[in-house]
């Protein structure tokens, strides 16, 4: 059995991990802390949790009962943590964007936070299961990737060489549910009379994200910013709970035929547990993913066959936060992937 | 007063026109139509239009009382009705997609329908008054624009001669609500179950505006497909009732100031009724133009100057379809052009 | 012309009250005023509403300017301010509920506050239009109706001396949208992932309306609550931006003939401009009154004729709040009680 | 292992079942069908059930390779095909509203359906395991409660003895989510435009669930019709997906303490799996029960003690369809009552 800790976990990632783990069958919950409801028993704050006999302690509780600890608290709160927690021999999953950026400048650009810790920087590892396997199930540290970063690098990601050919910077529309925006921006963003009957762009040019997605991009791709440009990102803010759709305009400068397209994505969706390709034809929408830990993935070109649209959609609070934060968890410990996810 | 008549008056587009026409000064209302529910009075369909007295007629009823036609009624009913409704010495507007078109097979390709009256394609006004006031004014048939073709239009032609620099394709990224996605797609598109809760992409490179806004675009601008490439336009369904946000991505091989973008923009809005341009770092969400008749358009680009995003809201019902068309109706009939719709 | 301020211009009900006068006639604006948006121009703070070049003063402007002023401010904020506008010689329509409760110890027990101004109380007229017409016009101060009281009182008092005959107390089950319930509840009520997809009662035996509904019920009928019981109302909260559906349940010791009721009501309707009564079989839903000052009304009996359901409909900012205020400014000014309002 | 069949796995309730079987470890399934996507891929037609490899098949199957039988069809379809299956020898869970009602000339009057299979009535155990434990396991023919009418019978029938003393009619205003509701009623009720954004109550005095609710509580209770009244429903429809509140109003003639309440409630709760008593001060609101198979009720008096609101919530497809029936299932086969509920 893991014995886990959850730092936050009252919020919407916490809560959602909570749901997950309930039926985790090689999992010990030891500790579960919210500075909002510290004292109050977990399933009195949130009925639905009736499985939960726990109380919510406070967040600066010893954890030295746990072997790892998820971190779903702020940016700046887990740059504070993460060290110590790390002293003490705990490993860490940290669902933040505290450790994702490898560049303390750009960091210190998108986040507005001075990088406290950069000497963990290297050190690590980036949570997206279906590229860094071996990192992650050695890490101390593992970077929960952001739930926009998940969506856009897991449709441009599986074309592998052929993004040695994009000839322009991939275009990544995005639109999330509120609850993959609202932590991330402020007040108003998430008032319901706000978000409904509305939509909206925000951050254009600006989100934390992009810096994310570049970087991993072109770590694990011959994709050259230099050469073709920056990645541009637009998140727009959709009246759903969850979700995110993305869409993805690729450029290549030759035609690259449909077999080409689709023999990358389904070989690599066939090695991935949570990675499915659509059928020819069909793109996903946002309930295909709804409350599952999959990324599902369609692809669609013009006549000319150069300018594709790549369309994927998840679940923000599953496969794009608490879920793959459990598939990361399962690979640290060595358990089966998918445990407790199916 | 101009004696108007409406086939089609219990749909969508047709209720709306019937909303905005009740405080009209200059209208009186002669016919009103529907298939569905002839016979029965206005006010017993739609008890919030109390102050309709009428009777829906038939579809084929006499129009000759009537100086002027709305014609809110399905592609295939408006290309046989029109022909008959101009030998009558009625003059129409035509809010199907019907006569937008110049090349009959581009038409069929993208509706489905052979042409039957390609000899009034070219007396046919495109109705969007932004562009074409003189040619409304003077028409007898009036094709008001698609609802995603004015949100893409009014967002890239006030860049005028800036768009001959343009080096790459737009890429219109568009999301409608349910009432101007659902009238032009399947059956379960518009089912409550379906779209709540869901988004998605639909028609990738197979919507029949593209034809429409690529058509335009080149007819008003120095944009070249031939050098440039085909606009890009993938329409999504949101899960709210109206309005239509495009994010339009725009890439200059050299730097456009934002002076430039913002004096082009500027400019036309000033001269432009319905037109809003956002301040600098605004982008308008669907909010803003609900219910009303204007379109407003918000600009950002990233650091090198080079991208460009430009975002447009309007309200699919008004600007993007009825309102539209009585402010057609206004220009043709000598009237100001914003009589009704303030 | 009249001259008119709205203190708390920039709230859901000034927003509101904006919306409706910029076509008013009647009425010249000479005062806005905002504690969260003063300094700024009223059209940048709400895009949609570009008629307006005025900016947001302070709440404590000088009001000298102004014949008449419309507070949409707390109810502890309207305590302090009514006494000395009133001071002043200016007239107030207050939509707060400071003023509606003539029983001070009812008033602290449901607002938990104080009631520093008791002295009005007996002068304020409760802006009902269709029972204290002469009281309001008369009026220098006017104690704006609760929402939900609004849509009580119409589906019941109409059938005025029937209401002797109820041998139990009339039951209001009330649904209303988020910003006629936003405004009155803590914090977490208003998110958007607590509201969506969701629906909740909330102050069960315990809200502020129910005794405005008990005493304008006792007051302008029949019903005797020491015969037949308290009024109970329950409010709930519905997942949409506005409206309010009142479901009310009436019981007759001896059946009730359709006829009987249905004449009642119709007969009220049409005195009333802003009062409609469906055609039997039919029942009003949320839609029909949205975006107008309408109230619509509908009955159904069981098989006993014992058992009534009178379903009421609203849009809980305009009847509800600041159409009901404007209809109340007209007949204050003597001008036409719908003035500005179709 | 228990050999399944579900005739109408594709509609709403089939759909439920699959989802909550794929992982119920005791099921076999050897039959799903669907008229309208026979032929078709389960995993093709609902991306998201990626673990089904089986084809639909025609309604008309062969059911011989099934030990038990879920019918998801319409209430003629059902009244139809359930005697032939248990000819066959295969027990069924009914899913539809035909086995419900004992009295064939109220089930006429309420479905406008003639009943074709009187003499399987008696037999039918109504599947609201909570009362029919012993029936339901040795049945046959299993009629599943109607989603309303488990609401309203598990947030009144805990009273027990209680009932006794009621002096009037419950009143239950039931309020559902479209899924819920769309299934029982015409056309437009389930079209998003008609839906979102808006409320309505409808077949007011005249719903199939208001003689399923009033036959049951009087078979279970010592409530008298006769003495009291027929009991009151009123179904409204909310726009979200999924979810049913109601609020019951009951009336003593002395009043009943919280101690006397709060006790029949949670001693009930107790020897419950499914049923969840609210702490005092707390109603549950739609959420808690999302997704799961769980009632969850509460209760709030008035200071007399003599009113009672009682609310409950359940998720319409699961306890209210689905969940129950696979409950219903676990029973009939001796399984664990919660076996792949939790």
């Amino acid at each position: 059995m893991v014995r886990i800790g959850i730092i936050g976990a009252a919020g919407l990632s916490g809560r959602e991990l909570l749901h997950w783990l309930k039926n985790h069958p090689q999992v010990k919950i030891e500790l579960l802390t919210s500075s909002k409801y510290q004292g109050r028993q977990v399933s009195e704050v949130f009925p639905e949790l009736t499985a939960y006999s726990q109380v919510f302690e406070p967040n600066e509780s010893d954890v030295s009962a746990c072997d790892l600890v998820f971190l779903a608290i702020p940016n700046q709160a887990s740059l504070e943590l993460v060290p110590k927690l790390l002293e003490q021999g705990v490993r860490v999953i940290d669902l933040s964007g505290a450790f994702r950026l490898g560049d303390t400048e750009v960091f210190s650009k998108f986040y507005q936070l001075t990088h406290t810790a950069p000497e963990l920087l290297d050190e690590a590892a980036f949570g997206l299961p279906e590229f860094y396997k071996d990192e992650i199930s050695n890490a101390r540290l593992v970077a929960n990737p952001g739930c926009y970063a998940t969506g856009a690098l897991l449709g441009i990601l599986p074309l592998g060489d052929l993004l040695a050919e994009l000839d322009r910077a991939p275009i990544i529309d995005a639109k999330s549910g509120v609850s993959g925006a609202g932590g991330r921006v402020e007040g108003d963003m998430t008032n319901y009379v706000s978000v409904n009957e509305n939509f909206k762009a925000y951050k254009v040019f600006a989100h934390q994200h992009q810096p994310e997605i570049q970087q991993y991009l072109t770590e694990l791709s011959p994709y050259s910013t230099k050469e073709s440009g920056d990645v541009i990102f637009t998140p727009h803010l959709l009246p759903v709970n969850r979700g995110i759709l993305s869409t993805i305009y690729l450029h290549f400068p030759e035609a690259i035929t449909v077999a080409e397209i689709r023999s990358r994505f389904s070989k690599f969706a066939a090695e991935q547990k949570f990675v499915h390709f659509m059928d020819e034809g069909d793109l996903p929408d946002l309930k295909v993913t709804l409350n599952s830990n999959r990324v599902m993935i369609g692809a669609e070109s013009d006549e000319s066959g150069q300018n594709w649209v790549i369309v994927t959609s998840l679940d923000n609070l599953v496969k794009g936060a608490s879920g793959q934060a459990i598939q990361n968890m399962n690979l640290m410990c060595g358990l089966d992937e998918s445990l407790g996810l199916l």
